[in-house]
């Protein structure tokens, strides 16, 4: 790919032009300031639709013929299902049977189950894939084996992109636990439940076509509605869209390693010094080992003082239901269940809220609530000086994660990354990340099992905790120390060609993923 | 006015332009397709709203001249406050102190309550209100005294004229029980609790401005947020936003009648020989004495059968609260709530859905659920030979009632109009109706008190009630009975302006109204 490279505000260097289309670089955190419209979609009429509500159709083959799939088009999945999902690789291979080429996939994320997606790639019936380009695929990527450029965005940059007409969804397939004939669908109830289809929404609102998929076909009306039929085009009913074992995912045990326990406690105990876990607080945690342990820590000082928090962004697992449940949070604005408890819950408990990339993490609405939560626990494979971080890269220079809502969340007001100040003997503390997830301006405190580093913009931390007895340290002392153990890193060879970049919250464009040169 | 008419396919004649917007002529049904795109809203960035998402300002003073009042703007209200709202008076008095003129009220509905109006119609503050005009505010239409034209439309046809962008909503305020103040906000709980939002649901989504006036202000979260804070750019807290014992208004009672509790009876009966009331079938009856009486007869027929609805579309009340509650239906969706029992249900039983105009009516939607609903019982004013039916005008010309979801229900399987004869000894049933708002080829049966009438079209059901021992006559018929009793009824003189059109579900002018000649 031979495009024009511009220097983006926070110094890397990205593409004017990406597929084809013209790009914008990264101009600062709530800098660019759109000047344009929402995407207007077509206006359908009921005329064109049957008076009964009844829209099946035979099978996934023939709705996609109906809805007039051809070369080139934009096809869009949610990744609700997970490890689980058995419809994303069907698309594609009734596309690939057609002999069409040239297809956009834009999914939520991908996941393993998504390998034979390569198939489809190296045969021309994908082009490129906008979404999360994980394990396999991420791999297949990086070395500069896929024939457009990827794009990755956060759950929210992608509401943005699709609201933005920024990314035009021509047919959006979406895989249903639960659903009725006239196309209204949820997650929490059916054999798949897998909880809610927030993911979805963008692609139904936005989308020219809606096909929705589900293995539980139920009379009008389906309720909830979380997609309303009045979206809808079609409906298909298959033997199975999921495999409900593999849709429950993620780490779901607190963790029992030393070092992560440790950083648990730490950050909670630095949470509490700071006066962060008090009545009425908020606070996310995520799904990994680590997580879990920091809202288990949290749980303990919130029943020893008597502190109630007003709500927790989920991913929900049972540790979340349980303070639910207990009356330690009195709401779970969730955006996706990571186990059956988290299922049962929302389904159950109204205070089990199902939110979506819209209300939670766009950043192109009258606000969103990402901003609220006073305290967000993230991970990331590579963390700088200055406080930038990398979530999709790894130190080899491998494209092997997704965004996820992780930019979103950089929006809270108390920004925490627990991360290990090495991996397989490899400082994740760096002079430089590989990739610029984030910028260093919203990440406030770095917690490692050696030490503990705030971000100097965050005086009011730096005093609140200035006689703590906490291993508060600089980044450059926490660099050093990884570096006295590890060596200083080896960094990757990289060819000239970018074969991904991130997109920023707002659709700029704040770093490239260049091709590795094994 | 002096603009150019023609006549639509139902033989009315009707203008080309409107206000100065040019406007397309009725098509007939179904016939009419839109070939063009959705109305793109602006896009909004977080950068512009507070980070804490706090969007109180002191007061809607405040809140409009932030949001840019000026003259010729659309400024829209929902009714779910009905003859209790407090807000819109508020409005255009604040409105006409700025010397704000020619704004058009855009309301879901207007109630008596809304006479102050007339003064800001008077002296300039308003040119012209979309939406119905009923009692006062009808009658000072129809005498010809509202500077620009008066719109009708259904409630999905409001919908639509926001969707398509054919009306261009520059500030929304809308009244909220309950809020929290990012602007999130239900009907359901709160002091003035009305039951749901979702006649303000188009408002929200495409408004330039949104301001939430709310009496009952709460931290976020608001749960359930029938509007989203995302959508939201100023929120305001009042005293009083509605009085409650007024927001619950219409006949609440089943009629003692005897005619009209004949003609419940009738209908019940006929549905039941017809064989509409059978296991899984759906209904909507309404909220008038006769509508609430044919419900009860429905209920004890399901009763002594053993029968169970699948649904009952709601306005709700106490009566089909109780058949929820007993079992008898397993859904309401639900329009609007009229009593406190429907706003207890709804708020604690989730099968009591809140539903919108986009779910229930949207015609320029992929399907709504008005066509599916089995037995649909509404009113009229006037009904013609041909089936044609009025809800707007009374026989002496006068406009006095808007069309509420009227329209939008003629789309069911079996559209019934319980109808006395005659009323005050003019006849209801006549050559010609004074306004056609619903044409028909969509209106099913007219029960009388003295016989009942079914369209010719419905083949199907004259051969199922053909050896019925009820009354059942031709439409011919029952006018000259009207007639024999009352004889020819006198017509009312119109001039040649028109003061009001009457838009079709699909935004076309089925019909004009004139200004009266007293």
């Amino acid at each position: 790919m031979s495009v024009k490279l511009v220097k983006n505000s926070i110094g890397r260097m990205v593409p004017t032009e990406i597929n084809g289309k013209k790009s914008v670089p990264f101009q600062g955190v709530g800098k660019y300031h759109p000047d344009y419209r929402k995407f207007a979609p077509k206006v359908a009429t009921c005329a064109d639709f049957p008076d009964d509500g009844n829209k099946l159709v035979d099978d996934l083959k023939t709705a996609l013929i109906k809805a007039g799939l051809k070369d080139g088009m934009t096809i869009s999945t949610h990744h609700h299902f997970r490890n689980g999902d058995l419809v994303a690789n069907q698309i594609f291979k009734i596309a690939s049977d057609l002999g069409i080429k040239d297809l956009v996939w834009y999914p939520s994320a991908s996941f393993p189950c998504h390998e034979p997606i390569l198939e489809y790639l190296e045969n021309g019936t994908i082009n490129h894939i906008e979404g999360s380009m994980n394990g396999v695929l991420g791999r297949f990527v990086s070395e500069g084996n896929m024939k457009g450029t990827g794009v990755l965005r956060s759950h929210g940059g992608r509401y943005q992109a699709v609201q933005d007409g920024d990314v035009q969804i021509d047919i959006a397939v979406l895989a249903a636990p639960i659903a009725d004939p006239f196309g209204n669908a949820n997650g929490v109830k059916g054999p798949s439940a897998c909880g809610l289809l927030g993911f979805a929404l963008a692609d139904s609102q936005y989308a020219d076509k809606v096909i929705i998929v589900t293995d539980h076909l139920i009379d009008f009306p389906c309720i909830p509605w979380q997609i309303h039929g009045n979206y809808v085009d079609y409906v298909v009913k298959v033997d199975k869209v999921g495999i409900p074992e593999k849709i429950i995912s993620g780490t779901t045990r607190i963790t029992k390693s030393p070092d992560r326990l440790l950083m648990a406690e730490m950050t909670a105990k630095l949470c509490q010094e700071a006066g962060l876990i008090k009545d009425g607080f908020s606070f996310q945690a995520g799904a990994g080992g680590t997580s879990l342990a920091i809202a288990d820590f949290f749980a303990k000082i919130m029943r020893k003082e008597n502190i109630k928090a007003k709500f927790a962004r989920g991913g929900s697992n049972k540790y979340l239901v349980q303070m639910l449940e207990d009356g330690l949070v009195e709401y779970i604005l969730d955006g996706q269940t990571f186990d059956l408890d988290g299922v049962r819950s929302m389904r159950d408990n109204p205070n089990h809220v199902d939110t979506s990339p819209f209300t939670s993490y766009n950043y192109h609405g009258k606000g969103n609530f990402a901003s609220f939560i006073d305290i967000v626990i993230l991970g990331a494979t590579e963390v700088d000086v200055n406080f930038n971080a990398n979530v999709n890269t790894h130190s080899d220079g491998y494209l092997l994660h997704g965004i996820g809502g992780w930019q979103n969340c950089l929006f809270g007001r108390n920004v925490i990354l627990p991360i290990p100040l090495f991996r397989d003997r490899i400082p994740v503390i760096r002079d430089e990340v590989t990739t610029v997830t984030g910028p260093g301006e919203l990440i406030d405190i770095i917690v490692t099992e050696r030490g503990i580093a705030i971000n100097p913009l965050r005086k009011d931390l730096l005093e609140k905790l200035k006689d703590s007895n906490l291993p508060i340290k600089t980044i450059e002392e926490l660099k050093e120390e990884a570096e006295k153990i590890c060596g200083k890193p080896v960094l990757p060879e990289f060819g000239d060609d970018i074969v991904a970049v991130i997109k920023w919250v707002d659709g700029t464009i704040i770093d490239s993923v260049r091709k590795v040169i094994k």
